[in-house]
């Protein structure tokens, strides 16, 4: 058994219909794997290998999807971890999206309607960085919505990941968890770093301020939406290798519980022997 | 110099206005550049490093954008070349859209409505398998359209490149050449080879009867869309590796002409010291 067969998903996924108790999971946190840095890394590769195996028979299926969802405070790592994670898979049946801000085009129709326009299409691999659920997350924290209408949110999600679901996409959901002073650090190394600062935004600071209200809000999301067709995990995401481990073992289970095959071909391989075939 | 930057691009660009002359270029092609297969599979990876740290630099700077369209025959190595040359690229800023048999809604607006739905944003490169070209290729082989309806396009489609260059976006377009021989190679290959069978569709060999309508609508396409904003490259596309050599070579040179920049923060360093991040 390879050191990511071992890593107790257990302990991070977020059984439904459960708290996930985001003040008792240790976002430093790394399981002991008999491995160090290095060994992590190669590990990885290794991992995103047996995934780009799987996506391929994935794309040659062509009847089921893929959709991981990555949500995080800022300094997260989600850009990281979508990097690490993807790097190796083949881009034509990967597809990351990005959901900043609503457009007008976007506020002037229901919350789901941009995320539905950009699932993965049959036979691939799509990611959300950050999705659908920033609409009972920031906007809740913020209170862009009535409490009434993020109510009934949560219901939305649940029916929209089932439709997903039924449909043949896996739908898998990830917080990268990490203090509030792991996000200092990480700021300043931001501010500190020429190459860094195109990331940093001023405005994360007064997000910063709102870190126990945004905590609150996870947690009911993770409670409300963690199901077991399409279920929530923490990934403790301090420690960077752990962190790319935890998503990749996640990403290739959902991959080898699927089990994709190459397809019966539609044709008769004795009607295209050499001789037939000029 | 590496290797890669010792291909002769010129000899692979179609000059603006002149004829590609299809037929002197040899598909077998690889130009001798004192390494073989091993060697050329090990500076494809530091290109495709190269080509990431400008990928970054891109998405950094968030400006301008890269437009690499693919055109070839069948089994001319298009998705191979596509997973050679990307894998290792943050997917996050890397797109690959294929273009099929266009849907019901896409015949009912004209030929580049469903293309320029899928440009790439600034910041990002992306990658066209099959492109608004086959608009001018398959479509005129089988006279889906009026020879004054093709013949009009060629115009159109140098416009909305010049269009999409205005706009910052670099466009340039690599035809994968091979042989009529080395098609029947692949094909048996497909058939015989039960992880490939999938990729085999009998309606392929309709297509390759028309081979050389197909590369007349080649030279047509390339002669009248070559421009030295947007060029055409002729890739001999037999030996695999020199193929994915060149191609890497084309896309970083595209984006060391672009030099992109890490942007100036628009907030002062001095503001955010250590003392005042908290």
């Amino acid at each position: 058994m390879s050191a990511i067969d071992r890593i107790d998903l257990e302990r991070l996924v977020v059984r439904p219909g459960t708290d996930p108790n985001l003040a008792d999971r240790d976002p430093g946190w790394a399981q002991d794997l008999g491995i160090g840095k290095k060994e992590g890394r190669e590990e990885l590769e290794a991992a995103v290998d047996r995934i780009a195996g799987l996506q391929e028979r994935l794309f040659a299926e062509g009847r089921r999807a893929v959709l991981l969802v990555l949500q995080a405070m800022d300094t997260g790592g989600k850009d990281s971890t979508i990097r690490a994670v993807t790097r190796g898979l083949n881009p034509q049946g990967c597809r990351v999206v990005g959901f900043k801000a609503p457009s007008r085009a976007e506020l002037a129709r229901d919350f789901l309607w941009r995320v539905h326009a950009e699932v993965p299409p049959k036979g691939t691999v799509g990611i959300f960085n950050r999705s659908h659920y920033e609409d009972v997350l920031i906007v809740k924290v913020h209170g862009w919505a009535p409490p009434d209408v993020i109510e009934r949110r949560y219901d939305h999600i649940n029916a929209f990941e089932r439709l997903l679901h039924d449909g043949g996409t896996r739908v898998v959901k990830v917080m990268l968890h990490i203090s509030k002073d792991y996000q200092l650090q990480q700021l300043r190394e931001r501010v500190e770093t020429p190459e860094k600062r195109w990331k940093f935004n001023p405005d994360d600071l007064a997000e910063r301020e709102l870190w126990d209200r945004y905590h609150e809000a996870y947690e009911t999301a993770l409670a409300r939406c963690s199901t077991a067709a399409s279920p929530w995990y923490v990934v403790p995401a301090e420690t960077k290798w752990f962190r790319n481990l935890a998503v990749a073992r996640i990403l290739l289970d959902t991959l080898r519980e699927m089990d994709p095959q190459y397809p019966e071909p539609s044709w008769d391989p004795g009607d295209f022997t050499a001789s037939r075939l000029r």
